[in-house]
């Protein structure tokens, strides 16, 4: 397929390259040239905005809603793309911002999918993401064959693209969730004159195996917070999401309360370079132990 | 062998019939009739709980700190037991009881072992909890036998009893901490019109395998919290462990207090009767979904 | 003087008729007419925000950030105004907008003066109000008559307009920490089969005395929460404006987690009406007893 | 009257010696015997503790549910006393503790009234007291005369002992509410490049006047803990009243959980020998300020 591709992060750059490895002819476009060069040497077009949405079908993953709103709602982007022209949006963005999207995208005649994924880069690079979707059915039928070579599996959650932004929003809730929970019990744990990474090795042998409680919980446990895969800020705006999400349907989340103090305390204490993972010193630093 | 086995609640039971079914003698004590009777059936020999000590090796599982006390630190039942006599502590107490245990056992020339278990009634009906053990390595060693008919695996986690107390603990916080999180996750999944169990399948799916996320995520998802394997009153006595380990130690445990209100509040409610996993209901009725 | 005044709600309304009582000659707009026509019988000048600007004074009191942004901040408002032109914002609104809204007033050689206020509308029609003002001393000095008008006393908290916002928004969080306080507090209390109104009775004789405790405390102890006099909502959005504030400046405020949490919950028992301190009610649902 | 009083800590001591200079004859006990002598060389009697109940009217005012359980349930002691003696346990105990006592000193044909106290010790020095007392009727009138000596006034709260226990822990508990309400709210102001004592001014002129915020928000303020008038541990034993009272009544206590963790994360930060009020640090610490 001749498509389009939008923002090239560590998420981005690693999903176009491998569109263009299976063969499809791929328009990128970033803020930054960087990337597009590098991604140009491995087969891609560098385009603008306007070119990319003129090849009918446009793949996204921008950092967050202010980068969406600045180009995928751009008038000038949008009056680019021929009638019908499909836009798959996989950035992690707000439920409000989606639902305006495919509002608008329906107002000009275009079409609209949500189809965030969870994975880190690895993930990405070895086309193993899991990705959520929901919009027009025809519309995912027509775009599977990339998420095919992207990741390893397709959730479709329905017709309304925002869904699958809330399914993303509230999963990331559960890892942030699961990195304090961690947090709490390891400086009990330590505190208790024990150490913490056999008590993660013990919890993720059988009743928490998988790559949220073994991978974060190996680095907590180690308080080893290198590579930075996902810088703590984001972590942080995750959060907001969550919490944006539950005010705007009436749902107290008390644990976000928590974890948002946790994020601030972090931050307060010069943490915001740090894998978000790293937010668990917060519990530490309150027992004295830091 | 022949040991003695203290208390047949429904873990204690399932754990004593394998024990029989291995072949050893197993001297049970239960404070009501009912289950002494069912294990005589399979083979065990009704005891007194001094008899159960007199053989020398007693495996126990009570209910709580005060049945512990009542039991095992009762100064008759201590007389009945052998110089060297080994007790091996499997239930779930706090780390300040496990620690004076340990000490009485010391001055009156006994032996006691932590050893307390994860998995539930099935897991312990299979022999295959996981079980984590801490105290004298030699004492270990001794009755390493009968752990390998009860559990999958033995964990040993250094020479101070308490420790083993203090992972449990820990580990059952982690998995409190993961039921909040899912029902504050899913109450938004279902205020924004999604199917809750469809976002349990879709994280479950790969982020969060194994049994906690899917089990418990099951349950919550479907609001299906029957049968009941651990009674409400139970968890909430445990986050009370998990909250005291912390303060005896000077580890704010912020999640915990989150906890301890969800869990007033379900008893507020009237959900004393149902598994700890309806706990969840407790997000939903703040959203007005109840 | 011959002066502005933007914004009649119940604030505004008895804010202005208190400039036209003392002589002043009072150009009111509203964006509603019934508040106008009101106030001109009352004396004042029905009229333009242009006009009201074109005198070189103006008072505001809108309801929120995003009324002050589309009237105050109205290129065509801000064109109308003489060069030096005064404009005294007395509205709670954060701290983020005060600061643009000096940058581009001074940018334009308009001055602007932060001064909200404490006290509700009997406060405002007796003028009895307590001004926190804070910005260019010679501009505060030529108001301070005015102010005089309309409060009992003025605190100046500064050369910088946004600390008087940071004031006003930080002794709101105090309210609704008091509020949520005594709602905690009085629900153990009739829990425990005593009366509620006793217990504030009790602690507002001498511990805590003034209107917060007092006033508060009666519709709590009572459960009478008529009139309505601040909505819930509005309460929401100030808890709001005080974790954005801390949220700007790195500051956790675990106390702002619980009354977000409490305000939603709120919000989806269908108390949207209500006035803020049926907030209370909250915590009596959590405990079964509403 | 001829009289006993228990416990002659910095409270007990102002008390007792109120009593002798209003002329009644005071036998004295206490654990230590500085204090004894003390109040002996202004005129009580030391004694024993069945010597003091011997009197027929005992005033006590210990220290915690420990030394009341020691102490004032002690067979000896209540042995002592005469038939209908009645003993007035003027100490902050928990409301369980209240139900016990009230029970045995029925069943012994004992009386026993609660009549906890609000004030410090310079309050208790100038007899400026406030009293809330429960229990029955007539013995209330008994030791009015003697209330009159310790108090500026005295509040029945019905016949209930642990009613009045009730009402003194939930007072404390707004305390403790409001000194962690002035700790966020001032860790803002501070962060926000503003002064917190002018801040504590401004709130204090009108909305919050009285000895809490006063007293508590000057110390906040200016960052000035001494003297130390109530430990902090104390502070964090009368959160845990709460709490407990909150636990028993199936009444979530959420601003409590988050004082709880305030008061331990100070004291894993060394400030056990500090006055309570000094828990406010905690949070300018989790902004980075401290």
């Amino acid at each position: 397929m001749r498509i389009g591709f939008i923002g090239l992060g560590g998420m981005g750059t690693a999903m176009a390259r491998n569109l263009v490895a299976a063969g499809h002819t791929v328009l990128v476009w970033n803020r930054s040239p960087g990337p597009v060069a590098e991604l140009a040497a491995a087969g891609a077009v560098s385009a603008s905005i306007e070119e990319a949405f003129a090849t009918g079908t446009v793949l996204s993953m921008l950092a967050d809603d202010r980068a969406v709103t600045e180009r995928l709602l751009d008038p000038a982007a949008l009056a680019a793309a021929p009638a019908g022209a499909l836009h798959v949006n996989m950035a992690t963005i707000s439920t409000a911002l989606a639902e305006r999207a495919a509002r608008e995208y329906a107002e000009r005649g275009l079409r609209y999918l949500a189809a965030p994924v969870f994975g880190r880069t690895e993930a990405a690079a070895a086309g193993n993401l899991t990705i959520v979707t929901a919009g027009e059915p025809a519309a995912i039928a027509e775009v599977q064959p990339l998420f095919d070579v992207l990741g390893r599996r397709t959730w479709t959650v329905g017709e309304v693209p925002a869904h699958a932004n809330l399914v993303k929003i509230l999963g990331n809730y559960l890892v942030a969730c699961s990195i304090e929970a961690m947090a709490e019990a390891t400086t009990v744990i330590e505190a208790g004159g024990l150490d913490p990474a056999l008590f993660i090795e013990v919890l993720t042998d059988n009743l928490f195996p998988g790559p949220v409680f073994a991978g974060y919980g190996s680095m907590i446990g180690k308080r080893s917070y290198e590579p930075v895969n996902f810088r703590l800020p984001l972590g942080f705006k995750d959060v907001g999401l969550a919490l944006s999400a539950g005010q705007e349907r009436n749902v107290p989340l008390p644990f976000g309360g928590v974890l948002r103090d946790a994020f601030i305390e972090a931050l307060a204490h010069g943490q915001g370079e740090q894998d978000w993972a790293a937010v668990a010193e917060t519990a530490r630093r309150r027992a004295g132990l830091a």
